[in-house]
């Protein structure tokens, strides 16, 4: 058995955000690893498939990686179709690139297959464009979180340089988030959303500054979080009651 | 008559990167206004709609976009379900906010539905990671078309400070683009890949340096096309035989 191998993006959280050929991959699989994260509807969409969570909530555990990267590659000598199911898109702080290595080492046929990520799920939620025209023409997407032998500070120069910054897996780093971007001379008052669990029913939206970006630790957040950056959010602010942490922004 | 409005991305170009929450608008439709690339088996789910391109192939009409803006909230009048359909994702370099705006002061009901953006399919193509660990963990997305009264060099400061940039609606400029970065202290020997009508069967792919970016002018490019750039695309380039532009990278 030479089996093929689907590195498929979930999309944001709502399972109805999938894409119509993840949905079909899904449909034809006859096993899927899946991230804790995703959607059980969207999971349930694998009807004939064995399903396996393979979820790691922390990006940190490359044993684990490890781990699911040889799974994947003995799956493909036993199943026709395998499934890497992956939350928001494969290509973007997903990982991709150890499981499409450890494929192409083993032979096994493989496919991407793209997926709606959270800022931009998000962003049509807020009902505001990340590159709003005469305000921004450039957004970064980036995460704080170093791998061995990345240089500690390079994301908040990427940050300060773009007009529109969304960081992604940085909610539990907040202090350290404020304290680097302030150092790098961004404006204390500058607009900041903090969008945890986009697109689900539980979601939740706090309009803030960068100066109050480190009170993000006492918000309670359990959902994946995006803190969103910039000029374009300004509106948003001031919509939000007094400007306080705790007001939702609707 | 009151009807709703929905902004729906219609993703990067293969009709089945498609979300299904837009599939499924679509198909409710009554009216559909589309952008001139928009695939026509996506508008085709619109089955029961009537169908008006609307499309722009240059971002600077502003009289067009004005015109635009009036006919949604006319329809809206007229119509229950009317769609505007634009190519990618709508809160990304698709002047969704001018569209927004319009609908806010007209008292519009509306919806957002996000799509797959081009860089994340070119990169599930591709099969690279925009943000490969140990390499790359911030991205920037921009274009240097500048509308009245922005800076114009601020987006070239954003493709040094990201470890990886994809340059949208660039292509025609790549000259300038190569000789701005550059400027700014890019190395000229940074991997480069130029994809063309990313999804479609027509797709093309050129791996090349910012050095020789300028070459691009004579690819005869006629499709949307991204520039991306940074250390991830370096097995990429490699792989092209003998380094050439006109090295079509499979």
């Amino acid at each position: 058995m030479q089996g093929k191998v689907y590195l498929v993006g979930a999309g944001p959280g709502a399972p109805d955000l999938l894409t119509l050929r993840a949905s079909r991959v899904l449909e034809r699989a006859d096993i899927v690893f899946h991230d804790a994260l995703v959607h059980p509807d969207t999971i349930a969409l694998a009807r004939r498939a064995e399903r396996v969570a393979v979820g790691k909530r922390s990006g940190k555990h490359s044993t684990a990686q490890r781990f699911i990267n040889k799974r994947l590659v003995d799956a493909a000598r036993k199943y026709r179709i395998v499934v890497r199911l992956k939350g928001g898109d494969p290509m973007l702080f997903g990982r991709a690139h150890e499981e499409l290595a450890a494929l192409k080492a083993a032979g096994v046929e493989h496919e991407v297959v793209p997926g709606v990520t959270a800022a931009l799920a998000a962003s049509a939620e807020l009902g505001i464009s990340l590159t709003q025209r005469g305000i921004a023409r450039s957004v970064a997407f980036l995460t704080p979180r170093a791998a061995a032998g990345e240089k500690p500070n390079d994301w908040a120069h990427a940050a300060a340089a773009t007009d529109t910054t969304v960081i992604y897996m940085g909610a539990g780093e907040a202090a350290m988030i404020a304290s680097t971007l302030l150092a790098q001379g961004m404006s204390d008052t500058l607009p900041v959303l903090v969008v945890e669990s986009a697109t689900l029913p539980e979601r939740r939206v706090f309009g803030l500054t960068l100066r109050d970006l480190p009170q993000v630790a006492d918000l309670g957040l359990s959902g994946p979080a995006l803190i969103m950056i910039g000029e374009v959010y300004a509106d948003a602010m001031a919509a939000v009651e007094g400007g306080s942490l705790r007001a939702r922004y609707a």
